[in-house]
């Protein structure tokens, strides 16, 4: 089996695994409430289907990490179910700190149902997560759950951590490179660390092999979060879908912003003046290149791709499935979208 | 040791236990965001100190279910932890969807740092209980973390879904007598049941005695929730502290109010027509109270209480933990506070 056949066998299972766990919410007194997270989750409501749920590459990489470990994946799909509900969980509670309206080109929970409500439904998928985690124990020891239970719940500290950091940068003006790290590693590393790492476990590695995984997904991470950074600056439009450097207009503190901060010239000094105009995008994404914010960021990517596949390579990876998993990590280190 | 020893040497262990706990996020980074987490356990800021902290109601019971049923109330001080954080998580989130501008005195997280770090506060408070359940490992099974672990989740989902019929009520005036028990058993009940049945879990209680524990818990939070509503209308205002009739005000669906919308009389027509003000309250809570609100209120508190005695007596309670178990019991249920 290639990657293509991998995903055509785990995204229905994943699916199916998450509209169960979500279906705890699914009685006569709560079915609006249930409603909101069928259609957060892009099951129901405008525009449902495969452009709103996303794509699920961390439950997918939850299964590959635990059949390339030479286990059976359907073992862990109440693990990848809990990885995706703790990410759309943040993804709900983001969405009201950040004030966005729309979310995979759909209106986001807050708009549709106000705030309040918002904070409630991102709270009961935290919870469901939760309870996911716990049902590992339908074909796992119970020392094992707690494990998966502890890495899950050090990972959900760590995105409030990433959350608190990039909310508070926003009132800060003497940001620099050191900033940057912490932020991401919470934010985007520690969730998809989680997802290798838990993977691992439940294929039963052993322990230096689940760290080799652990730190694949947290590398992978990073570089995933770096190409990120590079494509809302440079991004061509028509392969991203976003608008050109529509990261410069928004503020984002991404990472070849907070390089050039770090270095006090031009490009610093415009930024602490206030937000970015459309008018002017194109100009000051020239001058970022120019101060080397654009090789500097292309230049840790590669790093960062590097180190994820030297520890990849010591994942021992077994199978087809080993293949799939190598496939994923590639596709996700040189994407082009 | 009476009830007032045991509270003497158990709130001080409580108090180091979620102390700990919140130190997870004790690093020089995050150090601000560990701040607004002291800050809404009571522990730093303006006004810190008992007042602050609230009665640490909850994880007392937890203790003293552990003791009763025979095993060391210490082993179960993360449990106990675990608890209050779930209630000030909630707490934190409550505030902010109810726009309370103040929480025992003093100004709300969301009031003092606004409504997105509020969140995140809360996620963290949340976090942190599901990682405090997990320390139970170091003196318990892993199946019984697991068992523990899996009673707190069904209790979240059981407050997320409270919370939900809670704030959908405001948007309807076709309420009555049957929309306030589900209502009631997720904010309120889901939660102390949670600590006395994990409470007796921790100290080894066979299961039909862990079942009258958790029985207990519930017919306890129905009692006091119900013995809340009739002091937050006819409570004396000496000695709640709160302005009288205050909860007439604020428009709060409680026992009385849903039992005359249900009537369909004199008081659920003006209750349709819009806020009760501050003039009208003396003359409506009366109504209230000739329409049988007030009586209703207290049969139900009075058979509530006994039930949740009876379950109590089925508890098998040991020792003079035992005892200062059923004097907490009393003490809450006939509280005049």
């Amino acid at each position: 089996m290639n990657l293509k056949q991998h995903t055509e066998i785990m995204l229905p299972a994943i699916e199916k695994e998450l509209q169960d766990q979500v279906a705890r919410l699914d009685a006569r007194n709560t079915l609006p409430f249930h409603e909101m997270l069928t259609y957060h989750m892009g099951w129901t409501g405008e525009g449902a289907g495969r452009e709103a749920t996303g794509k699920r590459i961390r439950p997918l990489i939850v299964l590959l990490a635990t059949a390339s470990a030479g286990a059976d994946w359907k073992t862990s799909l109440p693990a990848a179910a809990a990885v995706e509900l703790v990410h759309n969980f943040s993804l709900v509670h983001d969405d009201v700190q950040d004030n966005s309206e729309k979310r995979r080109g759909r209106p986001t929970v807050w708009t549709k149902w106000g705030v309040p409500m918002a904070i409630n439904v991102g709270d009961a998928l935290f919870v469901i997560a939760n309870q996911a985690v716990m049902d590992l124990i339908k074909s796992h020891p119970a020392s094992t759950v707690v494990r998966a239970a502890t890495i899950l719940n050090d990972t959900c500290l760590d995105l409030t951590r990433g959350q608190f950091l990039d909310m508070s940068y926003e009132e800060r003006n003497d940001l620099d490179l050191e900033d940057y790290w912490p932020m991401i590693g919470g934010k985007t590393s520690a969730l998809l660390s989680a997802c290798t790492h838990i993977g691992s476990l439940l294929g039963n590695a052993e322990d230096e092999v689940q760290e080799a995984y652990r730190q694949f997904g947290y590398h992978l991470g990073l570089a995933f979060q770096v190409q990120d950074d590079i494509l809302g600056i440079w991004g061509d439009e028509a392969v991203t879908g976003k608008s050109v450097a529509s990261d410069l207009v928004d503020g984002k503190n991404s990472l070849p912003v907070l390089f050039a901060l770090g270095k006090k010239g031009i490009f610093a000094e415009r930024w602490k003046q206030g937000p970015i105009t459309a008018g002017e995008v194109k100009a000051i994404a020239a001058q970022l290149e120019n101060e080397g914010g654009r090789s500097f960021a292309v230049e840790m990517a590669e790093k960062e791709t590097q180190i994820a596949l030297e520890y990849l390579s010591k994942a021992d990876l077994h199978g087809s499935a080993g293949e799939s998993m190598l496939d994923l990590a590639n596709m996700l280190l040189n994407r082009n979208q």
